[in-house]
């Protein structure tokens, strides 16, 4: 099973691809696609499609971990987070990535075990459970990672369930 | 001159294509884009990304005047909608299509005359500016028209300022 999280934004979109091994889960890449600011707005948006297409076609992930947004007090940047989205949601169908939704909330609470968690204990633990000497660097691909992890810890859960049930 | 006016939605996006002619502006196509409500989140996105690239590639305009995002009360709306918009402007982009944008005001301004217009009102004056027995239906439809005449209307100006100043 391989997993890519992704933090959306128009500015910068954090990824990571993180694959589930008998060993645990391994990071196989993480990084953040930046679209300059200099550019017209729509060309940035046709960029971040262009670079999450081949990061997905390079890795061919089964599902992707995508960050649940909501909308905050400062509309003009909920708007441009909005678009970055939509592309990469539509990016990932037509691969024929499942696409699931987590929360910050959610996240935390599956990677550190804390709803609450800081942004620092995030990073320290997704660089114990990747095996890593340090956090992804910058921090957008560590929420990547955390996303990808926060999905492969749920699935034991969900198989575990299913196979009761079945 | 060829543009064509959007209208974008997640269950509904209205587009029209509209041509510039010693005669006066001719629609060439004007309908919507539905996307189905049973379908998950993500593969809607995908499929309006595939119907506007299709209709793009057939008719080819240069320019995409899409309608000016605001936010409004209802959160979830808003974000489906930003995300429908983020999917429209990145698959202008690709096709090398440049992006423009008017507010539903600025639209009323120049197909009626009055910013304060009413749906009706629009809908019959673009009827009469296209030479239509009526107006395109669904509204969706009439409004990118009202979107891409109102492109139309301020271009000649664009260019006596420019040739002005040049």
């Amino acid at each position: 099973m391989r997993v890519v999280g992704i933090d959306p934004g128009l500015a910068r979109t954090g990824y990571a691809v993180v694959e589930a091994t008998p060993r645990g889960p391994r990071a196989l890449a993480a990084g953040i696609v930046r679209t300059p600011s200099s550019r017209p707005h729509a060309p940035r948006l046709a960029l971040l499609r262009a670079e999450m297409a081949a990061i997905m076609a390079t890795y061919g992930p089964e599902v992707a971990a995508v960050e649940r947004l909501f909308f905050n007090s400062n509309v003009k940047t909920a708007m441009a987070v909005g678009q970055a989205a939509g592309v990469v949601l539509a990016t990932a169908a037509e691969a024929g990535i499942h696409v699931v939704h987590y929360t910050p909330t959610e996240v935390k609470q599956s990677v550190v075990g804390v709803g609450g968690a800081s942004k620092h204990q995030v990073q320290a633990m997704v660089a114990r459970i990747l095996k890593l000497t340090s956090a992804p660097s910058p921090a957008d691909a560590a929420d990547a990672c955390a996303l990808a992890i926060c999905h492969l810890n749920r699935r034991p859960l969900t198989v575990a369930v299913e196979g009761a049930l079945g």
